[in-house]
């Protein structure tokens, strides 16, 4: 779905299951990284929530699969948190956005 | 944009213009709840963001395109939040919602 | 728990109750309403959370009352997102941040 | 400023400085985890945010604190956004909470 003026996407991204019976939830997470392997997008798992980025079209239509997966593994309703940002003044090689901006601010901890 | 597996997403975002040298923000968020109206969907600001609700794809385009007019405003980089929100247990009459779930707690709240 | 240097804040959070066995979450949301009238702090639900304004100490602990209630209630988990700000270039009469914030849009939109 | 209610928040915290000027914020992102650092409590960052846990009172005091000093260095305006969770089901044992929520989802994807 990616069009010519599609924004690159730098995300992060937690989706809460609603309505499961109980509290635990990895199993739902689980099922969701494997949704983030097939969309050939990067990502990384942290502890609440996971790092995502490409373009715009295609990390919402990669989050949004992750909500039809978790519905089809039983979950009535879901609740998802989304950050995500743009830039114009700086290009961001693909796959890189949310590495750099660690590497940023570890660089002047590390002076 | 929307498929036959586009699910309906209730949501809010809050659109935060960064690097513009001042801390007023008003005239972006104008800006926005113009694109939003132009984009057909149901729209309602609060103080601290904006409900909206749609397919999947039409809402997260529609936020999309917010960012795009912000960008030509000149704020050169953007942080959005978004919170979304799917369900299958119930249908939901297109743009009733958000308000269904103000009226659910409103309800409760007046017995 | 306010302190001199207890920045004032303006806020907006959304309370998601997990492992609950059903979707529909009103009841609590309603608990987390009556928790906020006791607490004296300017707030106002939403489709998508509630505004929530005052000094940051008493709206972090009201939230956190909201969260005491809503597992006195049963629910065993509970996923929160808040949005907060602060800023030192104006100063905000107590309960008029969240309103304020509307009215400059909407009287940007009215010319 | 914990008591004996004061419930174990397992969170994440992404800051955004506002009307700065220029579109990076990595050192006001650095002197976050100065902050934090000093706080004691558990803390790892990511591309979007930072993990954050301890107690609710403490946690949210530690954010509070990484907008005062990031006010100092010149930010007239911060946007931040904590997803924070509690949770009656299970003890969790002082700073286990993220990190064990990453281990049961990679256990499940090891299968």
């Amino acid at each position: 779905m990616s069009t010519s003026n599609d924004l690159y996407a730098v995300a992060d991204f937690c989706l809460i299951p609603m309505g499961t019976g109980e509290p635990s939830v990895a199993g739902y997470i689980a099922e969701c990284q494997r949704i983030l392997e097939k969309s050939g997008l990067k990502y990384k798992m942290h502890g609440y929530g996971t790092n995502l980025e490409g373009p715009w079209s295609e990390v919402t239509k990669a989050i949004h699969d992750c909500h039809l997966a978790v519905h089809a593994q039983g979950a009535p309703r879901i609740a998802t948190d989304i950050r995500i940002g743009t830039r114009t003044d700086r290009e961001i090689a693909p796959g890189t956005g949310n590495e750099a901006k660690v590497k940023r601010v570890e660089d002047i901890l590390s002076k």
